[in-house]
């Protein structure tokens, strides 16, 4: 196989900002409460072609950003997706038009609870309204429109990304030509709620926290590493752990008895501690619930969900994934087969656990080319 | 089968206490350091016969205490094990003479970091040495001394009393004539370990910790829940909790935004705030350390672990234990038979977890009551 993740990077990429839903026209939200205006932090690659017909929704998970591949022109950074997205790669920028926005309720440009309220002048902290999946598309939604694409190619995400990916296949079916959820589910299981639920308790915990309402004053950072590293424990398998850490021990000395001693404590930390330089709190807060609220049966029959949907589906899961397990991949296969709906089904042999969906470049990019291609292709003769 | 858990209860039960190393004799910890003197908080049950041959030693979990049968005199607390120790019961008092005692570092009655220190007249706080499970069995062995028993019987314990099962084959092997080993390891992988740090980060982030200094003030309450509740989600299984909680909502209002709405998270809520009622933070840092620390192979080859045991071992794991998972019982069963032991294994088909060996009781109850007949029998007719 040709090796797709080491070639061409796209560089100064560049965030872009769109605001809609300017009062009165403020966005109704699922919960019925109201948000408006709405900033969208959004990046693009490639060109949009005249039939407006190649453009490509990337959606990110939890802790991501609009800014999904190549050099950021502003800090030199690399996109979240930058091995899989770019000039031959796995989504080819020579070809398609990819669009990737932060998610409402996000800290990385988009409106979020760390936004000033224009209500008050002040950010909103827990006065922001609670958001769902459903939010979140509907406002990319806006952004689709307001690109001028009428139709996606395809939508594809790993994780929360996977879920809005479904959410783009239910709530706007005739939207999209193709659909590729990874490592993700239909909803949370009760085991996925209490890990999210038990990060939320570290940083609501934490004194900082103070409600919410600590935008002039230190941040819960305590609590939130402490939630990091939880996700990072189940982000990762036993098998990839022990092959990174094992048992061993680090070098150096530490002047607390509780100190770092096992290399994967010292990970930990590290993680965490990089996690809250980057992320707000709240975010943290607004989004877990919002994958935790996320429930596309909701006590409907699994045949019912897709129904009417007329697009390919790839669903790719990864076989050391315990967060996101397989078998709610197959539910997601399943579903679709019942409801009629084009879906193929692939496992992926990775040991990297959930962080696969972001580390196993190479079998993925091969896995969504060819999906592409195919898609494209059928398209092009009119299938 | 006859059912053994519903037989009668042990009444009355009474905690003692043994007191020992007292200085200069104290006890040398496996770091090096000096402990003493020590109690140790312990509870028997049935009659030593005049052998002195049928005493079993039985060994607790991280939060457990020396009460592990019966009904305690002082408060009515029914024991952590009471539905598998107890006249007729899986491990059968009218035969046997049981002895449990809590851990060295614990907070149950023996010597830990909350005891007084008696070169300052306060709690030892973070001042207490580290310990290992080493030491804990060193301290058990001065107990059984202390009663007059020469060889024990069996020695039987599950998770962190599964390791001092181990440690006691590997330490005392001409101290016992069987041992239990149940959802337990050789040692840590990295993914216990990193479970266990970040419950340790929880207690160290929260202000009222203060460097394990908090004996006279505000106890670090909050961060030991979190710490719970993230043991809590790993000891039960994806399945368990899907059985017990689904995706309901709790009935009724809470005040706050990011209040407790399904079921799960008001599960873990609960067990974490009854936990610190009952717990010493600084014991969890020191007793889960002393798990992460523990290590039977450190380097040596497999085959050389149990090398002279000559002891009848019986290894039990739960097929949905994902934490303790059975691979690692089978590990300790291949050790046994590398170095000539006598070990039998039996995976249990529960749905609980690791919480399966304090509540699978009838399958456990019955494997255990007719392998310690076995060691019984033999020992009467000489072999």
């Amino acid at each position: 196989m040709k090796d797709l993740t080491t070639t061409e990077i796209l560089d100064k990429t560049e965030t872009k900002y769109f605001t809609f839903a300017h009062p009165p026209y403020e966005l109704t939200l699922e919960s019925g409460e109201k948000l408006g205006p709405i900033t969208l932090a959004y990046e693009t690659y490639g060109k949009l072609n005249e039939q407006k017909s190649n453009a490509i929704l990337v959606l990110h998970a939890l802790s991501g950003d609009a800014h999904a591949a190549g050099i950021s022109k502003k800090d030199g950074a690399i996109g979240w997706w930058n091995n899989l997205i770019g000039p031959n790669k796995g989504i080819d920028t020579n070809k398609y038009f990819v669009v990737c926005s932060n998610v409402i309720g996000g800290c990385k440009g988009s409106t979020g609870p760390s936004s000033i309220n224009p209500k008050t002048g002040k950010p909103y902290g827990i006065d922001f309204p609670i958001i769902t999946i459903g939010d979140m598309v509907n406002a990319q939604r806006h952004l689709i429109d307001h690109l001028g694409i009428e139709k996606l190619l395809a939508v594809i995400g790993g994780s929360m990304g996977g879920m809005q990916v479904l959410q783009w296949m239910v709530a706007y079916p005739e939207r999209i030509r193709a659909a590729i959820p990874i490592a993700t589910a239909l909803r949370h299981t009760p085991q996925q709620i209490a890990f999210n639920e038990v990060g939320r308790q570290a940083v609501m915990a934490d004194p900082n926290w103070r409600m919410g309402n600590y935008y002039d004053g230190p941040k819960p950072a305590n609590g939130l590493a402490v939630a990091r590293m939880i996700g990072h424990i189940t982000y990762m398998s036993h098998i990839s752990m022990e092959q990174k850490f094992g048992r061993r021990l680090r070098t150096g000395k530490e002047p607390c008895k509780f100190g770092v001693e096992f290399e994967v404590e010292g990970y930990l930390r590290y993680r965490g501690d990089t996690f809250v330089k980057r992320f707000d709190a709240n975010s943290y807060l607004y989004i877990t619930k919002a994958m935790d609220y996320f429930d596309l049966l909701n006590g409907k029959p699994l045949n019912s969900v897709f129904k009417g949907l007329n697009a390919k589906v790839l669903v790719i899961a990864f076989k050391s994934d315990w967060l996101y397990p397989p078998y709610q991949s197959q539910e997601i296969v399943k579903a679709c087969k019942l409801a009629g709906v084009e879906a193929a089904y692939c496992e992926i042999n990775s040991t990297y656990g959930h962080d696969a969906f972001l580390l196993e470049i190479e079998e993925e990019a091969h896995l969504i080319k060819h999906f592409l291609n195919r898609v494209s292709n059928d398209l092009a003769i009119g299938v």
